[in-house]
């Protein structure tokens, strides 16, 4: 097994085959983990939460689920969930322009973590990448999204357990957003802390 | 006034000037027209589903809402609703791909519309474009999305108009989703029918 430490509010890619297990945790909880992955075969062909859940009809992921490309390719399986269903696929993930317009220009994103993990890879980034994001808290009520403090939220040593369905590139953000918004709690009110990724 | 007759099931795609107005309608009602719209002075820059809603947290588009760009850059105004709030974000839109899943290879979709509707004009489609799906009803219940024919669907006549924030190349494709699966009402019953869109 290797262990790949994500630091907090920082990202780490990896490479993994066909087959290949891992498991996502987040050690303290309450720590969104965003999820990217890539085929190795056509790195254009990413991860997307709206190809996703046409088929499950769900917008959070569940265990026998599989998560699709934008081709609609299953690129990952769910296989175990460790975290109480406390998972999210429609949030867009945080990038330097969302920093911007918070009044925070340079604040570190998850895009801007995916693009430093596939850069230590030699990758450069497809353009506008969507990810599955663990251990996140939304409940959509009457049309519309919430992530409040009473919602759920993923305990400490949650985890996923998944299963690569073909050869990937993939990666994970240890989401760095600590600002405060009205009814907006999207990771512990300490600040982001680490995430580990288990290669099985 | 410029009025473009986009035939059932088939899509038509223009160039519009920030600032201009118009207007989309289903003549006979409960007829999704997928919208595409594509930054004119960089059309990698397409509407994004995702990014919309972050700052509405809403999943179904609003009157005063704006239609965002993958780099969050509002590209189009919702001024007026003259279909009751029957409109959908989540829906990613009907590609070959779905169809071949679902056992109809060749069948007529959203995204080959958009390819032959911006082909017309001369632009190739960026890669893996998603829409906002305009008279189209979806539901979400304890996160599972539904389509039913008991939610309500828009009305003969419905609209939507617009206002364009930058200069736009947009496109509009008569959903041809003509297939029948449980719980799921997308179009009318009798099938596809013509959506008009009026440039004023």
């Amino acid at each position: 097994m290797k262990t790949i430490l994500v630091p907090a509010g920082h990202g780490r890619a990896f490479r993994i085959g066909k087959g290949g297990r891992f498991r996502i945790i987040t050690p303290k909880g309450q720590q969104s983990a965003d999820f990217f992955a890539f085929c190795a075969d056509d790195i254009s062909e990413g991860l997307s939460p709206h190809h996703t859940w046409m088929p499950t009809r769900s917008l959070h992921p569940r265990p026998g689920d599989a998560f699709l490309s934008r081709k609609r390719r299953p690129m990952v399986d769910f296989i175990e969930d460790g975290a109480d269903g406390v998972h999210d696929l429609i949030i867009a993930p945080c990038d330097p322009i969302r920093y911007e317009q918070f009044g925070v220009p340079g604040h570190r994103s998850c895009v801007g973590n995916l693009e430093e993990a596939m850069a230590a890879l030699g990758h450069a980034v497809p353009q506008f990448p969507l990810a599955v994001n663990f251990f996140t808290t939304t409940t959509v009520e009457k049309g519309f999204m919430f992530s409040t403090p009473k919602t759920p939220v993923a305990k400490p040593g949650g985890y996923v357990l998944l299963e690569a369905r073909m050869d990937l590139i993939c990666a994970v953000s240890s989401c760095p957003y600590d600002l405060e918004g009205p009814g907006w709690a999207i990771n512990a009110p300490g600040g982001p802390t680490e995430i580990v990724v288990e290669l099985l």
